[in-house]
């Protein structure tokens, strides 16, 4: 909207924030998102091939938790870079494709729509499921799952099961929204209490200063970003260390050492 | 009873079977340990000082499962072998005396009584957390609790929160009954299976061997404990090699090789 | 030997102490041979699909390091139940035959001979990397490679390069000796040191109790383990509880509880 | 040198092109500090104390494998967004004050000079072993520790022992010169290939596009960094799913949705 000039007024992207993707996105959504899954299905996750679609912030928090809950995860992604950090990181990465085939479990974080769409129902194992954690009930294309299933029914609150034309039962968590706050809590408090402090602060400064912004997408300053993190720390009861004045001055030379 | 010779028949410790203990204790508590909290509780565990009070099984499984989450685990265990486990695990080690000071969460997987007791309840943060996951609710010390506490309020299903005379909050789960069983599911099906496969096999070999055995306690056969693994690795669509003769002859001999 | 009643003396099983094959073959071996493969190599193990073919305590070991270096693990192994702990520990688990065509590093962990043979350096990538980190240098099926191959040079110390018929080349490290032994220093002296106070620990129990034993073979007794994991523990700073008298009692007995 | 306005040509800034710094400082360094510290002392990573001074890339890459090699890792940073980072990876986060006390090893990975400096040294355990893989050796105050101590002699190559007033054993590695480099063979080829495939085609950017550039600094294109992460995926035999052009529209726009 910045870009075709139709912002009313100066905007703070909040959500860019780094207390708040780097934390809310990642550990946020990879917990309560395993949680989600629990809750709606109570599978074991140990041991299953358990598919990551997107490796975004809310994509890397997602495979750690599962990893971290003993399953396989595969992770399927589009930009070359992330895909070689998924490598990198020790995950299967392999195109939605060929990890329709073997997935015991899958799960869209990409922001994107019909990720997860005919050609993939069609390659999945019978018992299969699919959950998405993304931004809306749009990442998984469920009109075309309806049109290759010859019965649906709901064996469970959150858990539908589509059995398609050959037999196999798909089983969709949720009606595709996000699962982390259809059949669980949504993130918890002491992660989004970071994002609220941002938006509580933003909100304070463009009060104090938003007079002479324009009408733009501006980051969250970074001081406030900092002060936030300082504060959970605190509350924490964790204490750093602060910069000498003379490593502060090494680290802004370029004079010194090489 | 064994040993005292009041056995009126002969038992198999079908939990004893390797794929009982070591998948149902192991992997469904460790899960579902988690799980339970989560349940009753919300919070977000990366972070977290999460102290494991036995490292059995049970223990072993819960760490694993708490470490994998994003929590720094520290486990606490009376016997010196398993402690050195857990440290090469990498795990922190140290008396519980020590751990009731910087623990955010407590759970208990002992099989044994008093374990968390007055001393520790009087050295814990204000909001700490405790739970049970071991047999029954003698493993955490709740009369103690109670005896120094001045008020205590159940805030949200499963979780009472004490207040101690000096202010602090210590929020009990579940009532200090098994917090898998109390909060969550309990062990997810897939792991269970196992257990009951022990259970229907056994029962079936003593129709079979029974008037033959005496008075004593059986562990499973391996033939059973090795059936069920097979079938379970078919389930999951996993083919594994077989020994060769050659290879079976060159394992059992002591010629050959050094 | 002792089934063949042709021991000339009483044996004390010293590699069965827990103190010495849950650390030294477990911790040990997984450190080591890691650090073998990479002073022959210099790899980057990250991203690689790295096979480990037996899953006892020092396929364990290994796997769980390799896993820690960022590989793509995948577990090989003949017994049903060891091979279900390995997908429940979260690896890869199929056939050697099938692990051969994707592997990039293959490591024999598994005591017996014949394990990676002809039919698997058939189906292998151009570039895999082969060692052994089991008992001897049988578990490799050299000669098959040497038949295999149009050409073989060393084109670093431990690494020989063959170059088989179709071009494709396979890198045998160390000559199919134990890798942590041949290229790295063996284990680090801080495991060993358990291993060696077992022996020594052991031959002082024998010249004691000697005399009264049969030509059997004997485990060392658990109070020479327990006392082993006390002192190591207290080198490492690390204190542990104690049990109760009353605790000590409610584990023994059956009579209170369920 | 370009706010100072002396730079001489345009200049790109190659170390921090993705393909560079998330895999070359990450992972390379990671696992090659480790290696390094293996080979100059051999010691077992396991149960120890592991501080990693600095929480940026390398930092980062260094934690998570001596966390994977089942160190207990201890992070020190003086940022607050990434000390937060930190704890919530699952690391214990504190200031080296605190951390000198306990830690087995300490790496410095900075870019900072004085970090360990005199009054740590002060506190450090008998035994303790001090490493860099920042920048230059001066990341350790090296003078302090001479300064601190009575005696000083090489025990081994790469490995310098000071004795303290006190009679504490201090271990230097590789005279505090960068470890990986000074002890094992640097980063693998492997993740080098991205680094040198990014200065090469800066170069090739330079020649067909110098001209037209002011004297200023210059990230590497994205084209570019896209297209090694690409080649890279490609040489290990991984494929990857591309967008659709309805996936595409779908993450430029903002009309639909929300």
């Amino acid at each position: 909207m910045a870009k075709d000039k139709v912002l009313a007024y100066p905007i703070i992207a909040v959500n860019d924030a780094n207390t708040k993707h780097l934390f809310d996105n990642r550990y946020g959504t990879g917990q309560s998102t395993v949680d989600g899954i629990l809750r709606a299905t109570n599978i074991l996750i140990s041991g299953l091939n358990f598919v990551v679609v997107g490796y975004g912030w809310c994509g890397r928090g997602l495979a750690i938790r599962a990893k971290g809950a003993g399953a396989k995860v595969i992770v399927c992604e589009v930009d070359p870079l992330r895909a070689l950090e998924a490598v990198m990181d020790g995950y299967q990465v392999m195109s939605l494709k060929e990890a329709a085939k073997i997935g015991d479990v899958f799960v869209t974080v990409t922001g994107d729509k019909n990720v997860i769409t005919k050609s993939h129902f069609q390659k999945m194992k019978d018992g299969a499921i699919v959950a998405n954690s993304g931004h809306f009930n749009v990442e998984i294309d469920i009109p075309s799952l309806e049109a290759l299933s010859q019965k649906k029914r709901k064996i469970k609150e959150f858990v539908e099961e589509y059995t398609l034309d050959d037999g196999r039962k798909i089983f969709l968590l949720g009606e595709g929204r996000l699962i982390n706050l259809a059949a669980a809590e949504g993130h918890p408090a002491v992660v989004m209490d970071m994002s609220f402090a941002n938006q509580a602060m933003s909100v304070l400064f463009l009060l104090d200063k938003g007079k002479k912004l324009e009408k733009q997408v501006y980051p969250v300053p970074k001081e406030i970003d900092d002060e936030i993190a300082r504060m959970k720390l605190k509350t924490m009861g964790i204490s750093i260390d602060k910069l000498t004045a003379e490593q502060r001055k090494y680290l802004a030379g370029w004079e010194e050492g090489t």
